[in-house]
């Protein structure tokens, strides 16, 4: 039994250069960011003359062992947690990818999605190259390789040229780290540094986790090239409107983490106030769904004054059992997840402090649960406006028909939760809570304005062979 | 690495009589209550002609898998989570402990500890009886044996009559479940209804999970015997004064249960907003560490008035590594589970709301890791007196040496951790804040008054081979 | 699948006094002792004042690892290889047993069957015991017990006394190794010294392995006190006639053995040798089903002058496949195991050397197998007399229905397997082979004259809860 | 700790077309030829639209079960065991190699080696390609990637001309199965029939287990593709001179396996009689070391007349543990897989009939223990010529400083081992032995005459990153 109930995040990235811990630090850091990606992980090292790869379906825990962290010898690391659609031939799509072409290994741990990789792969294929997996970071290092006369600088100045999507990358050589994102920015990562040694992660609690000082980000667009003598930053692509992921704010990054700017649970709170702001609801008191929904509650509850409540028990050992229940127990999957208190909730009025929906159809079940708990009336509150459109940068709501939003008003989709109210954060509210700058953002998923446009073919992740 | 800082439960005990689902629905049973225990679990099953047995050393959802919940037939069940002392024999120290005598077999689940039990054991000794394992339950099953001509019932009085201590059971035979709690009421043991089958259990919350009814609970002092034919419930000892476990209510149980007639989530509300009545601290916002202050911290800002934040992270994958930092990771232990968030804490002057302290060195790492997030001023709020005494009743903080509080001053003990200031709620408003009668508890972790005296020879869990 | 064709033994003994790696020792000759036992195993420590186990279902070197050596710490250990019956509590009957009784530990490792358990249990249980086995040793613990005010040495002679049947026996004390053998001496088990330690084995082939010294078997009716200022051999029991077990020199055994003062390839060699005597067969070669038959097929050759062939070649990764064969292919279970040699085997009249037969299926699909392999006549002869009736001394064919002997005639069994021809040994042409005095053996499988009556209620390993 | 002291092979094939348990039937044709590679195994399959694979490090039953087995769903499947040299990146090197162009998946499964494999990816790479992995079986595809435009057939054609060196290859497109084998027929390489399927497998014992019918051998030079409505033949490179691997015989194959048109076992007894009338030693037995030199020995015996005997006993569960021996045990990786007959070998005179020589550290091994078991004489024969030159078509002793024979005489070998004679079978005598044409096989490792010279470059396995 699997509990995914939200948006899921595609992945998370982490290098190390010029520290002896290499691999024990990225299983460190691929733990804190553990939340990005389940499915699968892997470490790729460099000892300078043999490079060392493990990797596997799993959590990073389970994976890798004292034994394994061992044998990734060497001061310079990359690592990955991906969360991968289902299919036969998940195993081999774990990254970091890695290839050898003329005595040279390269791995690479990629977030992101490219929008033209089916073009790219196609000509790639024209021109004689084979595909082992379907991957994204697979077709970089084939376009890589193709242009490796040219020296590495050069090769990745035009192979991301060619990119379009997308990408926040850790590369590794036998001697070097290479971080570059993609010029809107669309992912987070920032660098750190560690005793002499530089670290390349999605989010800053990576670096905390490691007692790393966070220096800066990469900037959207940055090539920066970590050798032994060098650190070399190239910016080679003319300069673009950032379009940040709004929903890594509103979901998926660690409320303890730093991204674009702005500390995670401070915008979640300010979320919450804006909601307070925007709607007067008259409840006994508020409540999240734990524990995503915990920051916009407490930002709320101390705007409107509302009590805020813990309506629902997270059970801390849940997540592992793969027994069906037996027939009587009506609701288990959430049951076993949340059990609501009934002391609570019942002859209550509720207000539930919600970061976004999707599908809709968890929240029905856990307002079914609280219903038969006793309460009497059901608000919810949702820190975004209604997802319309699919992600297609590395987001997995890619198709209209996951989201409830897309085909249904907001009438139909309370009456569909079976709340008494349902209210959402406007998109000007919503973009005022975060700090930055309004144009910072790709809002798509909410008013289907695409930074870039997908080129045809795109699928996302299914490239199947 | 094991993050196990707070006081640790012995047990957690159910039992199914008469439902087709007896051992599928005791793993549930046993998964709701795995707070209680976490280092073995065992179910036995009746099926009438054959018992089944199946413990091992685990999570629940570890040890148990759909073959081996199959195989464990028949329509009545007792199950088992145990916390364990380390060492080499722990394995069969998983409860339920099963013996047979004279074509008989039985099953014992127990929770709390018999401070008579070395004393038992000489006895039955010097009479011929060997042990194979150091748990009370075997004791108990020798009892049983030998008054076994008298008849169940009988047999069940006499023992019951020579034990001292405390005991909240589950006993199966062949066709019987019967429950059974000492009349001090040390540890709590309720009755559902589900179809038309019986259960018992630790807490009500394993009940709800598997949608049972609350009936009510054992009564102190009860033998309730369920069969085929009957429900009888008989109370064969003289009326006593209950003293039940207050740290059940501090601690101990999950807030969604109700036990010894209050629901734990309310209780532990009420102890915050008795300790913001008895103390007033001028502080920019207050915290938990989550999960097990949260309740007291909800109730502590709804009194006071101080704003509640979350200034520390859980990681929810936190838990299962075994891979030892690197020597830079400082504070690693609490780090990795508990993550702070400098934007909220830097500058701030802070209360943390936390349920009780035994040892205070994880407060003393926790408060290391908030002042360094930049928190200017840090005080402490328990929720209840100083912990001063072992218990002998099935809380392992057994020996004085654990307890900081039996020889340390509160002055002490706010320096050792490096506070600002820490408060102790009173013991009058402890007793104020569970909503029942100042009579009904145990107290002697706080006051040293034992209700029942341990005999020679107790030394709680370690009777040794 | 398992393979197990063959009647199956019950057990292999090892235990080690005064060496500093007993543990490892132990885990060796158990590793040597394999083939008495293949379903469970055990090892129990002693460091004088602490006792060590480690039990499992499944192969030696599947059970215990260098973790588990390591912490099976002490200079004294007994171990234990079991073959069991199934069923739902196997796990808790791997042996060594281990009980404690006012302060004392013992743990025992048994080999054989006690006919009068049932008796002994019942008892046992009249005074109270209570049983969490079915093994016989956990009998022998609670007998040693019930006389343990006398000291060890009278305790053991009170014990035995009571004891009727098969037993060959190491038992550990905290400081001290007990081996003990039946007064018939049903079961082999020998002595050995290794540096200054001694070693007790129920087959020399252990005592090889860890170049230990064979310095004489224990005798029937001995008890050997090994402590550490003593070596003391007691024999209380009025001597008896030997009834040493024959089927262990025909077919459990490994043939690298000395057991009963004779080598078992030696002796297989001569039961070859006297079929060749006995039996002239007309024939192409002669083969045996490898390994079990090879021996006597040597000796038939060599007597006989008929070539030796193998005929079938045994798959030496077989055996451990759960994958149930495709409809086309018939005979798997033999095949995958024993592939037919067919350009050997084609228009040949071939003799297959076989060392018994019990049920007789496995031996028709063997046969099978050749005929399609296009052998043209197949005769066999077997290395002992129809085996017709149970053994009760510890070997698995305890009901007559698993003996195709006991209830068809030669004629029938050889039309049955589908040969051309089945001769047995005769009995007096086996005891001679044995190289031993005639009235040295019990023959009660050929003959049925048991040297010791079972008592009501034997049913050899079923004694159920 | 490994048991592998004879020379070691590559690799096994096998391969199904039409056939609808293909994977089940693959599992069972790797199962019998695992003697072949014990290191990684793999099968992948198709099931027209979808390539399913599933690859692991171990054994063929450790690697898969039922639920791998039948995800690998279709009706043509190809699988592969392989011998692996030791290194942190073996696991990727696990067959069939799989790979993707332009929609079309491949998957190859590969027995010898390319000795122009370097400078063909040399190649490669210079035209873009990059590489996963260090087989020869990512060069073929990538080739035949190249010519994908011809169509399958003339880009077989035009990829097979470029290989040199020894390849017997199963490769699989979504719908056919192709079988090839290099013009010289190094390595073996058979077509069988089950039901209405094709088989392809390099030993006819892995036909024999699932009850195949052996049709002919794939020819030297032949490409079979079978395909729904074809099977057809092409043989589109010149004649060329055989050179079967002549070690295939002596050593590698199953004996009951038909390779090169000859029963192996057959050869084997035949080179067996050729040694003893080549060599005529007194002595009282001649024994193999179990079980390679068995078929050699019945000839030897047969012929000189001689007893056969097993004077060390081979123990069948061994090879698993992971345990270090204590110090006093001396020879201890030789005695725990064979154990010495003492009574057989005592003051005896004899001949062990052994296949061949590699290092002779094990043979010196075997030999003291035989000594030390009191033997007076130790002579020995070897089935073949002193092995004097590196393989380089793909048996792992590719260095001259692996065979002893390279540089020593074979006065020096006797004594290394410690023996009273040696005796080498004769060349001519060998051929003759084999019942074929004396210039139909590759004697390379006798004389040095290679038939394909290796290109620069060649290092066999070791095409490291």
């Amino acid at each position: 039994m699997k509990f995914c109930h939200g948006p899921r995040e595609a992945c998370g990235v982490f290098g190390v250069f010029g520290h002896k811990d290499a691999a024990k630090l990225t299983y460190f850091g691929l733990y804190a960011l553990q939340h990005r990606g389940q499915e699968s992980t892997g470490i790729v090292s460099s000892a300078g003359k043999s490079i060392h790869e493990h990797k596997g379906m799993g959590l990073v825990p389970d994976i890798f062992n004292n034994q394994a962290l061992n044998e990734l010898s060497g001061d310079i690391a990359v690592g990955h947690v991906r969360y991968s659609t289902t299919g036969s031939s998940v195993a081999k799509n774990a990254q970091p990818f890695v290839a050898s072409h003329e005595g040279k290994t390269l791995a690479i741990a990629h977030n992101g999605n490219l929008t033209n990789a089916k073009e790219l792969r196609n000509k790639l294929e024209k021109k004689g190259s084979i595909f082992q997996t379907t991957m994204d970071s697979e077709i970089i290092v084939h376009l890589l390789t193709h242009h490796s006369k040219m020296g590495l600088e050069e090769a990745l100045v035009k192979t991301l040229g060619k990119l379009q999507g997308a990408y926040s990358c850790a590369l590794m050589t036998k001697d070097k780290l290479i971080a570059f994102r993609d010029p809107n920015g669309f992912r987070p990562l920032c660098l750190g540094l560690l005793d002499e040694g530089y670290i390349v992660a999605s989010e800053t609690c990576a670096l905390d986790l490691i007692e790393a000082q966070h220096i800066r980000d990469i900037d959207p667009g940055e090539i920066l090239i970590i050798g032994e003598d060098e650190l070399k930053s190239i910016k080679p692509f003319p300069e673009r409107r950032k379009t940040f992921c709004i929903f890594e704010y509103i979901y998926f990054a660690r409320p303890d983490s730093t991204i674009f700017g702005q500390n995670v649970y401070a915008v979640r709170k300010r979320l919450g106030k804006k909601m307070a702001q925007e709607y007067s609801i008259d409840a006994d008191f508020a409540m999240p769904f734990p524990d995503s929904g915990n920051y916009a509650a407490i930002g709320f509850c101390q705007e409107s004054g509302i009590p805020l409540e813990m309506g629902v028990i997270r059970n801390h050992y849940v997540g592992r059992t793969f027994i069906e229940p037996v027939q009587s127990m009506r609701d288990f999957e959430v049951k076993v997840k949340l059990n609501p208190v009934k002391e609570i909730l019942n002859q209550k009025r509720v207000v539930i402090v919600e970061d976004s929906i999707v599908r809709a159809t968890t929240s029905k079940m856990r307002i079914k649960t609280l219903r038969e708990a006793g309460a009497w009336e059901i608000h919810m509150v949702i820190s975004c406006p209604p997802l319309k459109h699919p992600c297609y940068y590395g987001i997995d709501f890619s198709t209209k028909g996951e989201l409830i939003a897309s085909d249904h008003s907001v009438e139909e989709i309370k009456n569909f939760i079976g709340l008494d109210s349902l209210c959402y954060l406007s998109l000007p509210g919503m973009l005022e809570a975060t700090g930055l700058d309004q144009d910072s953002f790709c809002l798509a998923c909410f008013n289907g304005k695409y930074p870039i446009q997908p080129k045809e073919g795109f699928s996302k992740f299914h490239l199947e062979f």
